[in-house]
């Protein structure tokens, strides 16, 4: 099949952030290209923010019912093949829940959806429907991410006693929801945002990197989840007591308010036999700790990688890869999976590599949980 | 009063470690002597310990009872000022009491007794006899943590609203007690070393730590108590949640299954306006993240640091100052606190600043209250 | 004019390496589109590598000759606007000549071209025709370079004593070249290479990156000149002595026989009140060391930067950007540059910010002195 | 043997830096006494120095020649065993040639001597008299840089090609030598320092660092030297070539108006099969960059070190070691030596592992050379 597999987004208007992401994310390996959008719910906004992108006038929709029920009437060699969903969490389920009932596959920022119910019925959707569904937990997307969960799945840690992840960021530190800040507005807000702030944004990025990398599932949790900016309405902070389905101990802890750090997740996870250490602001490096021998640093491009860690990555050892080349390698496998599909063969498992609607259940569940446990004068919760 | 300041040891002798750490650290500065010492509970080998370190035989006593006795009984310019306790858990409180009550002062190492109830024995008496006492919780001794406490008490960073302090270790995640290794015995051995035992070794230094450079109080915790290795008897990781007197929430945690890492005692602490990081295995930099403008690295030794940071330090910037210096600074200040209670006078405050018996109660008190809220299936409970 | 810029490529083909560099750094942002190319020497090699991009048969070409004249003769909304010369330094002054003379924009691979012959010839066709002439020197993209640039020049760290510019790689460590590795073979052969090695591949890149970012130029050099594998024809290894025309002194070295080194291009620049540092695998962070006062490290994307480094970033602080990041913003100021000149209007400023000929010119002259410089006995020579 | 080894201090009075350095490394392993002094050239300074010191007046001495005589004179089992020479450059000759006729041991700061003439009587003298003499070259007491050594020798890099050692301090960015320091004073004072500022003061360290650590030496040279700082009479700044007995190549940078550096003393090793990095401000640990897998990072007490690394490491991993402790392992070499020619044995190869006379000797070299070489029009000048 020689062309490229096209997009086409729901979100990511002018002003918005992550849907700029996305949209780098698919053009840097070529397989993909945008051919249409609905890039806000103001129709007008939506076409201005369609010709920045250089798109014809009537492929920028003003709904994405109008784009789905549009671009469904295309012919097969012009329409989209899937839709990119970059909204707010409370814009999530309608447009998954359209694509997937007429036939787009879908890829969808996460969380998941609003609630667990909803999450539910995506689960559902996409199970009867079989249409690929990617959510982007991108941090998985990283090399060395992928070299440590190998790693770990092999053995070569021994079995894991205990998983150390954290989450802090810096930059709600003050109300900035008070001021215009849209990316703090929708955020802070439970109509937008759901039951929970810093944990649905940031602690299920914490919680899905700790179950990919260890091959573990979280059994038990007990939460404190705070509120430390006064007047905001949902959970800046919090702290999380795991127990993993091994009877790994873990910790996992997200914040907002955690004045000056700027995007500093980062996962430790020892074994019987050495611990691994892993950061977000220094992706191309993983830290193996052993027991009585020196400590080595394995690094993206260097030495013998696992396949799954050397298809993510693009260039030499040195040249450093970042946040939008591991959020790249999610649509890279979905659209190296999604062409298989579209050229009727199975996919490779390589490229199957990227989080879906299973994750993306976990993750809502981890938000329900977390709340609940927050508020429970009761130590551990089941998950 | 020009003279040094004269020391007997308990404990310490041949195949010690934490003997000989006392013994550098109370050299270094030239303003202590080893005069005499208990080194063995075994007459021979204290005896032969002390001839290791070029003391007479006479001054050489088979049990700390002789040697408190004996040199009380020696001229006021021969005997000892104070003694260095460096024994395990279980053999703090015997020469602590003894040579409080016979007028000597004391070093201690931590923590301060067996229990409880030894503990607050030896608050009394120190507060009755109005002797000198240092416990030496040593991190405390490096001077990028006296400039973090001083910035937190003059409000550099804002009101502090979370603190993450960790002390991963990964000496004990085998089963080392069960080979000859003294240090793994007496630590994982509940009559030698209490009711705990990460917690107790080294948790009890991360709750002063925090305490230290906050100046802040744990009001309630919230603990998961693990051990991980089987067969063990004592707790070898554990994680805490904690609150302070402010509300500022917190998270401890402590480990010797940690497996690769040395002794990575590291704390976070975040403000309103900024957050300090320190690491004990780089402790020459004390990072300050600003909200909205570059981080700042301050150094031991760079501009213009507190004066008890300056105090801590000995010299010029770039030229490491490590574990043993900052040990050293417990008993510089200990003795230069003492030569001025020795010559009439009350000492300077620059001096005073060394950990104390209310230190080593507090200590105390979250070792146990750690160990009940492990056992507790509420979240809560009070420090 | 809302449409994408149209880019055809000379080299490129399957199995190479840095046309695809060339093609994500594009694609990034969504400015340019790959229209065409002459990606290999073998027509049949350079359809084959066109279909895997998804371009038409009928723009995939057998040489440049062939496209530079087909695509001149196509509709102006159809045909290419540029050419991207990605092929080995023997195969630079061809193509470009062809391009310029035939109305096309330039973007070239760096060194400029095989001989100061042919690069003064490119310089003067560049200056002739006025077309738009971009040298992929893509170090100068990243953000904080930019930054350290501006403060450089705004006086920020005084006048510049002493600058330490060093490109250490160790992947030439083995007679690489000996295997079939084409990267390796070419680079080494002085048939394609040129008369310089490691310092034409490298060497251009620290010495284009200290002109650019002290804003200063180099007056004089010694230079000394090595080759450290047997057998090699061509320099792997050298050290370069420097003099600024401000009286500054430096150090450039630049090595492939640095064993276990990657990528590692780093640079320290000291002022009278200040010192810059910056590394490029850790390219978001620059460290700022002043005299008497805490170090900075300033962060791309934290706080208040200058409108050349912000420009340069596209996502906020801690996600973290890398080598493509960097070498797109050389494409997207060309192209933000190109979009002007195409609707008649001047470029920017800001978008004009992208080594050109001249920088090239410099980078050929260093070359030439450098291995004169080389095989002298007298220390200092001319720039 | 058992008693302390007694030292004679010469120099090290209040306000000097060096001195107190000296006497803390003496200190420190309880192995050396200081018993007597002659701290200043003013005799009412020396004794109130030595006064501080807890010394008794009659061995605090007016002068060195007072000293050494007096010493001479008092019963063995009292007087002083060596001297230790903590002066300015200029009187390091006096005191070592002296204590040498008279039998005393010496311990002497660097560089050896003020000028060649000095350097190459005091080697004869220690040859002739076979008195045990330490040059504190202190970088070298390090374990990691023993270790470096260790595995350089051992072949497991293979033959060494490259080595970049630096030293770069920004002290003297200013022209502190106009204010009343008196470090700055004599250090570029040509009278007290020497033909050398820079080159003599810490280039030295980083020539001796080089030589110890690869086990080669250099055998040609060309350096460039400069006075960046109007008015100041010695080299503030160098850069030289340098060439090694087996061919390979290396840098050499040394630095005092590196604006914002501490004591950035690094070296780099290249070999054939991997590349070695240490850093004095990161002394504990030493990356080994192998080719084609995984860097390790080699820490202070990790794992199997060579012996000689063992035996200068004092407290467990992660406990950091820092200068004063490798300071203190050349006294503590010196002492086992001593210690052991005093019993009438011969000293063990482990403990004869410090810098002496031979190394004195090359240093001065280096300074005559480099500043020979700065003056030069001509490249390379044999060593």
């Amino acid at each position: 099949m020689s062309r490229k597999i096209r997009m086409g987004m729901v979100g990511g208007g002018r002003g918005a952030f992550i849907g700029a992401v996305h949209r780098m994310a698919a053009a840097l390996d070529g397989e993909i290209e945008l051919v249409c959008g609905a890039f806000s719910s103001n129709p007008e906004k939506s076409r201005l923010s369609g010709k920045d992108l250089f798109l014809p006038a009537d492929r920028c929709y003003g709904s994405y019912e109008e784009m789905i029920k549009t671009e469904k009437s295309l012919p097969a060699d012009i329409r989209m093949d899937f839709i990119s969903i970059v909204t707010p969490n409370h814009v999530h389920f309608g447009p998954a829940k359209m694509a997937l009932q007429n036939g787009f596959h879908v890829v969808c920022d996460k969380p998941l959806a609003f609630d667990m119910k909803e999450a539910k019925e995506l689960q559902r959707l996409v199970k009867k429907t079989g249409l690929l569904f990617a959510l982007t937990h991108n941090y998985t997307g990283y090399p060395m991410v992928k070299q440590a969960r190998g790693m770990i799945n092999k053995g070569k840690i021994g079995a894991v006693r205990k998983v150390v992840v954290e989450y802090p960021q810096g930059w709600l530190s003050t109300k900035l929801e008070a001021t215009d800040q849209k990316q703090a507005a929708w955020r802070t807000d439970p109509k937008r945002s759901g039951i929970a702030g810093a944990m649905g944004d940031i602690g299920t990025h914490a919680e899905n990197l700790a179950e990919y990398m260890t091959g573990l599932q979280i059994k038990k949790l007990c939460a404190d989840i705070n509120i430390m900016v006064e007047g905001r309405r949902l959970d800046d902070d919090g702290n999380v007591f795991l127990e993993f389905d091994n009877g790994a101990k873990g910790i996992l802890f997200a914040s907002q308010i955690a004045a000056g750090e700027e995007n500093a997740l980062r996962i430790r996870v020892y074994g019987e036999k050495a611990g691994l250490e892993w950061s977000q602001m220094e992706p191309n490096s993983l830290i193996v700790k052993w027991l009585n021998r020196p400590m080595e640093i394995m690094r993206t491009g260097v030495g013998k990688l696992y396949p799954e860690a050397q298809h993510a990555t693009r260039i030499p050892a040195g040249h450093p890869e970042g946040y939008l080349e591991a959020f790249a390698n999610i649509y890279k496998n979905f659209a190296l999976s999604l062409r298989a599909i579209l050229a009727g063969k199975k996919p490779k498992a390589l490229h199957l590599d990227f989080p879906g609607v299973d994750d993306g259940l976990r993750g809502m569940r981890f938000i329900e949980k977390v709340i609940e446990s927050g508020k429970s004068k009761q130590k551990w919760i089941k998950f």
